[in-house]
């Protein structure tokens, strides 16, 4: 059995990491770390969770209890509290998989304008994986640092990548239009997120941008240079909870065959156990909708050519706190430590719900 | 009193039309039509409207009960119905508004494209005027035949004009993406309208386009020609009932002066009651928010630059059935009957709800 | 014009108030008071509220000033504040008017064990009239302190006088059951109320007891002792936002007429506007359901025969924060100041919302 | 590997028995059964669930069919089709599992009045174990006929078979209160369950009474022949999904001691696997909820004791879709195959969600 410890046990993400840590059938939870919480039980925490974990609450986290009783250990954590976590811990455990901010994006002075509270070290994020294990071959395995892409990032990122990674398309504009539900959030107080003036909104949290596009861009752009023209973003709270819908609308001046665009996608994810290409009408409600993915680790896609409006439409779907969180977190320590990548991830969604 | 009748009274919007012309001084109630609902009263069909209507129930419509007992008629109907019943009732009732598409699209070939179920007359359609009370002046006053925009359409339009029409941009690419309610799909038995379906649904149900996008281009075009390039638009519905945002990103090549954009809107609507121009960060949680306008005829509308996107972001929020639809109804009556615009509908928004 | 202040301004009741006194034709808001919100304007307080109020922003709350500038004023403001501030404004002001539950419960003791940290004396409480305008005939006119029922309260003594009062039964047992969204909560910071985890909840927050059934106790045994023998309540957090039902499971030993029923409770809420005695099966959903109050100032009551189970099932639903808080304090006001009962209280329940 | 028919796979149960049978380790899907869906796919009906089931459609239902292809069938169909279906597949199939009511009561006039469209023989009925796997022994295991409770059912005993076969006392007076989401009615087309007019609600749809009660009380009484004096129910339509919870406020005539209620449960489900029995504020929100139960095959249960009101308050939560419908089928299949009761039921929560 691997052993596991996961620092910010409290949140949301940290309850959906024990949920799945629990129920995958080669990792074993041994250390739950956390501040505030610390002395509390996961099902104080987490109510669903009344599980039997052989008396683990939530300790305080230090270095050495860490590297004593973890072979991983999953931040999910503030990017700030990440930063100074994954430096102590880089070579003294065996794999660091980040879920925060902190090590996603490489450029020093991108990094610094969108997370000036998480100061690193270059060579430290040089070291990172970037976490996208359909998009990054073989170099999850034995990594010691990965890196979580975040939820709209992984969402764009894996709806993009067949146009410029597999068309090789060069992308002129791309506007990208994100909507998500209240669990983005956390378990923060703040006035927006109390229920009743979260329920029933349509919240323009980041109107004109979002640091998540960022990633996207450096990323798509260190697969392919020059792909990506202007890529910006707006980003929009629904009245849900779980689960977002990422739609990029999509200039290019290279030629676009229409009826070729979704054959491409289905071949560039062939084999992609957590990907789902679909047509937007091949069932009982339009897809992809975040509900026909919610509580497992998919991912679905579809694209469109507007022909009429010159313009690519592609839209993903998935649930923020699986596919865009923790399940993502667990995918990529699958393929660290050589397992099946959807091992202890075969949960089909639940719906409806 | 000016004598109403309303066909269509059984459907949403047909219900709002019976609550705001029952709280309207000058308006008194006299006929309700409709066809599937013919015998039945409106609390029957309006669960919160048990009024006293002086026993008026629903009745099959004839052009000369409409005629006899109606100084203004609201078709909130289908097209095709409102196609066939405006062609009867004109010149026979001193005015028709029609809440459906039927006269919304002026070009015959657009018009054919978007509704083609519902044929009517070019001349018929020349004589409608298109009712947003903000953009036609004097147009209303007096006006026989008013054709009442989309929901949708009012919120771009609304959003859109000041570029064009005050600050006469030419608009090169404008990319839209609506958000909108349950209540949009009125009360007719869908699948994917059910609650457990559309509860935590975000819907791509017209991704690649909408028809309202075909109302907005040919209307500002008419105003100012040449000032919209290329319009599309993407819808999507989400999990809320009553209420849409339309967010426009705009692609210009003039020069644009980010500081001067949020005065030209509010000298543009200086005087204009029902549009209120905000900062997205004016209250306590980001607007415009379709929460904050619930029940009410405002249409809430911001701009902001985003100047290292190079764009403009334009975001506008309304109440469907209000100002998108019943509400922006009574509105252009009241300036068709020279009654102060605000007549009827002096309610403030209801939040939380 | 009567002068009116609100204390509270920044709650939900608060900007409910706001929005009723701006609608009411002989009500004019002269101060708006607070203590955290001190120099917010009502709009940054309340998002749907961008009014024209002369430019009133929030004041610390003097009795100098309240007493100077208001013939009425409402507080809506915690049980310990109105406790100590109805003290220091009683016989300044024309009419002090509570919201609280510092004021409801009359009997000392009783009073203590649901409010202790509202200490008030008694010969102040005696003073107060509870006012329910339905039941209590014509103590609200000219009375100078009004103690406004709690929303609960008001539903379930709406739906029990009837028998009580009306039919003379005494009840031995009633089993109350309250099922209310998350407005009731108001906007203090809470986990549970976050949207991520109120949002599909079914929440027993008070499932052995609330204090809403001692008022409502104390109240039907004044009007008629020996009435109500055991009254127990349960109260429960469900997933919407505004609204609630109250159940009340009524056991008596007295003959019981079930055809009976329906008529008496038509028979005694004759002639009150704002009480609306339904079927629960006359419209297309089932009622009394709270979304078809929404927004305005009725309860709606419907009593069942369940001839079988040997009970009587009574259901009212109304608007928390309408004819549950701000509405009823409207109505009482205008009792108070012999204005026609529904002065600015005519607007009609929105929905679908 | 036991096969496996799913007769009603278009329904909410049928879509969640593919998911836990998709998932089942010793289950194999062979056989899938509609009639308006005949021809289907699963992922056609069934959003989420793009399974690749070996080219399985959905086939119109013949006796030979399933007799040949399975091992064991569920039938998720309406009551009066299970009726015909089971007449026809008893000893032709090792086990058939009704989902339906009908054969939950088997007193006959008592199901003839709940199910008067669902006619059967008592010699059928007769034969059909009642499949609470936590109450009912050792009777499932090889059980040829099994009959699923109804989801308030189960919930309701569950919570209360601690009180009569556990602490022996006679209930004398029961009231029971039911909330659930909307997911309980179905795929069908109804009005009230447009999201529009359900989002929202609080509907009264079984106000004097519920047949799930009828269930409860006779097997309650079959265990403890008059343990049960009367018992009432009364069910809302509350604005979430997925879940219900079940109050029963029952008095007593017999000695309850409170401080033993909780020990008394814990000693009652002590090894049963998912039963949980909760302290109402063990976590951070109260408890019982159905959103700490979704997607899983968990039934919570609290007790208290409302000493001053003079009962005892029991509440229970569960997935209607799983705990309620297809979980528990599931369930009683491992018992009838004598395989661990947990195979293929080990999911935890989905939370928030």
């Amino acid at each position: 059995m691997i052993r596991v410890g996961i620092v910010g046990a409290s949140g949301f993400t940290g309850g959906e990491l024990i949920r799945l840590v629990h129920q995958h059938p080669e990792l074993e939870l041994t250390f739950l770390g956390g501040s505030s919480s610390a002395g509390k039980r996961p099902a104080q925490l987490h109510p669903g969770l009344r599980l039997d974990l052989g008396g683990l609450s939530v300790e305080p986290v230090t270095a050495d209890a860490v590297a004593g009783r973890c072979d991983v250990v999953f931040l999910a954590t503030p990017a700030p509290v990440s930063a100074a976590l994954a430096a102590q811990l880089a070579d003294r455990v065996a794999c660091v998989i980040d879920l925060s901010g902190a090590f996603r994006i490489r450029t020093p002075e991108l990094h610094e304008r969108w997370y000036p509270k998480a100061a690193r070290s270059t060579e430290l994020a040089d070291r990172f994986v970037y976490g996208v294990p359909e998009l990054v071959g073989d170099q999850l395995v034995g990594a010691p640092l990965i890196s979580v892409p975040g939820c709209y990032a992984t969402a764009i990122t894996l709806g993009l990548a067949p146009l410029t990674l597999g068309l090789g398309l060069n992308l002129k504009t791309v506007v990208v239009d994100g909507k998500s539900g209240s669990s983005g959030g956390g378990v923060q107080l703040r006035v927006p997120d109390l229920h009743p003036l979260r329920n029933g909104a349509i919240a323009p949290y980041a109107p004109t941008g979002h640091r998540h596009a960022a990633e996207v861009g450096e990323f798509l752009e260190r697969g392919k240079p020059g792909s990506v023209g202007s890529l910006t973003m707006s980003a929009y709270g629904v009245s849900h909870v779980r689960g977002l819908l990422a739609s990029a609308y999509v200039f290019t001046d290279d030629a676009v065959d229409g009826r070729e665009l979704q054959r491409a996608y289905l071949r560039f994810y062939k084999g992609s156990r957590f990907v789902r290409v679909r047509r937007n009408t091949e069932t009982l409600i339009p897809v992809p909708d975040p509900q026909a993915v919610l509580g497992s680790n998919y991912c679905d896609v579809s694209v469109l050519h507007d022909e009429e409006g010159g313009r690519i439409v592609v839209l993903a779907a998935l649930d923020n706190l699986v596919k865009g969180a923790a399940g993502q977190a667990v995918q990529a320590a699958n393929k660290r430590f050589s397992l099946p990548e959807e091992t202890g991830l075969t949960m089909e969604p639940v719906m409806p719900a």
